[in-house]
């Protein structure tokens, strides 16, 4: 059970006003992505099911919205000295456009292997990547190291009190879009997304179940929510690449032990076959890590009947030269 | 220009008051497909463009529209003898949902090549699947045979009112939500949902141009546009399979002479790189003829500038474990 007071919501990184501020800084310019429902998957689940579609969203994943948001608040110094970080994945591309929209120079530290259709996304936005050794040194070091050396904001992935607020503007349009939920399902990765979206849903609709899905090959953040001590995964092998993280943030953790209700892990088969059942049946292209929340609910590992369920699918951004050899695994 | 005049509309087979009729019919029992708008898309075009995505449609396109509104209207006495059509594809799933929603018997007569897929997915909707060998009878021979002993009630995949007047229900739903528009792009095999989409279109936007599209190597549809006189076309080598028919419908062709603007053709090539593009950029799982009115747009056939474009987006029902073979072409 969630142990969620709105007394208490002033000792934490986020509250619901930024949210609700941060829903303004995107508006019209993140997509307010459309919430699709499927009358198979409600025949299936016996549930009202509203699946947030951010795969749609700017840059093919939510990652926009808390990187715009949180560029977007930089003082003027800090725009004109530029903002950097680290992600060979979402993330980098986010900050990418954000940076192009808002005419902010922006430098990506990636790991020299990351994938050439990254790379070039990340350029197209007009970044300038920094390539780093994985074996010869941690991007955080070398991030700090760079951003010291030109004056430039380092803005992390996730732990961040205005990127928390951006990524919670996802369940903000949802609940304002359908109304009534008794359940959300959230992917988690660092926890951004899902502390973002707890902390809205808990201010707006107080009876609201929030559950946060990992693989149970990096189930970290489950472990960390019940032990309640931050706990961490090493290099794991899943396929929701948005998922690999190997901690969940500092502000991150009380967010979500105070706003969300459970976590829950599924295993790779079982994210595979829901991605493949949400790109043939409801038309999707979503990413590994986009299937997570909905294979919680598809493959009834949270077991609920007769309610309004929420899902957000994270991103779509997935190399579709490779995807006929992984939808052959099945 | 079109020769379009609302005092003529009476002397068609259908009229802008049937698709309004199948509006009503359709309502919440049809879904209302989101429109998607493309920051990226805008940009390369210099266009507003809208994309009406009937790929979330009910059984994965269009057809759905139309076969329930058709079936919805039959009499009792024709609703307990069933209904019967011949298709491989997207109208035989729809009529087979369509029924089952109705309660009404269907009986679909397919090639015993068709693919196992299109078979276990009509199968799934209950109707009863009659093969027939294409090299010893022809579809609507056999069609009208069976009919004939049963009783049933033809229901063709294009050539009837009620069918186009459900079609035409797509163009109706994305001009409420988004608008004036200056060009409706859509695409075209057998006419139904073209001729429908320009009835509701013309009707409601007298000044947006309507544009049919249809691939190179099956372009029978633009040479009867062109000489006014019902052109046809033999097994045509085409990946937009639901492009493949062999001439326009006999109510379709007046309809389409009246209402539409101009035809064009778009190569395989072309077709294959913007269904590419669609689910690269655009998250959406389309099928190639989904793809070809987008075709003519991102190709600069149909060449526009600063206006605001609707793109009708057929359907999605495509076979996953052979798409990875089709995008490594490109």
């Amino acid at each position: 059970m969630s142990i969620y007071n709105s007394k208490s919501t002033n000792n934490f990184a986020v509250n619901y006003n930024q949210i609700a501020a941060a829903a303004n800084h995107l508006y019209s310019i993140a997509h307010r992505t459309p919430v699709i429902t499927s009358a198979t998957v409600n025949q299936l689940t016996k549930c009202e099911v509203f699946f947030k579609c951010e795969n749609f969203q700017r840059t093919g994943s939510f990652k926009f919205r808390g990187a715009y948001n949180a560029l977007s608040q930089l003082s003027e110094t800090q725009k004109q000295s530029g903002v950097l970080t680290y992600s060979s994945g979402n993330h980098a591309q986010a900050i990418a456009l954000a940076g192009k929209l808002l005419n902010i120079p922006t430098t990506i530290v990636m790991p020299n292997n990351a994938p050439e259709v990254k790379k070039s996304a990340t350029r197209g936005y007009g970044a300038e990547i920094i390539f780093y050794d994985i074996n010869q040194t941690t991007r955080e070091k070398l991030a700090e190291e760079i951003a010291e050396k030109r004056g430039s904001t380092i803005i992390p992935p996730y732990d961040h009190p205005d990127i928390i607020a951006g990524q919670g503007t996802a369940a903000l349009e949802l609940i304002e879009e359908v109304g009534n939920l008794d359940l959300l399902l959230v992917c988690c990765g660092g926890g951004g997304l899902l502390s973002g979206c707890a902390i809205a849903t808990k201010n707006l609709l107080k009876n609201c179940r929030v559950v946060g899905v990992e693989p149970k090959n990096a189930d970290d953040a489950t472990r960390s929510f019940y032990s309640k001590t931050l706990q961490s995964v090493h290099n794991p092998n899943t396929i929701a690449d948005g998922a690999r993280t190997p901690y969940l943030g500092k502000l991150n953790l009380p967010l979500i032990l105070n706003y969300v209700d459970d976590m829950v892990t599924v295993s790779e088969s079982a994210i595979l076959r829901t991605m493949y059942f949400m790109w043939e049946r409801m038309k999707l292209v979503i990413e590994p890590t986009g299937a997570l929340a909905a294979t919680a609910l598809l493959e009834g590992i949270v077991k609920v009947s007769g309610v309004r369920v929420g899902v957000i699918i994270s991103g779509g951004n997935v190399d579709l030269k490779q995807v006929g050899e992984l939808f052959n695994r099945i």
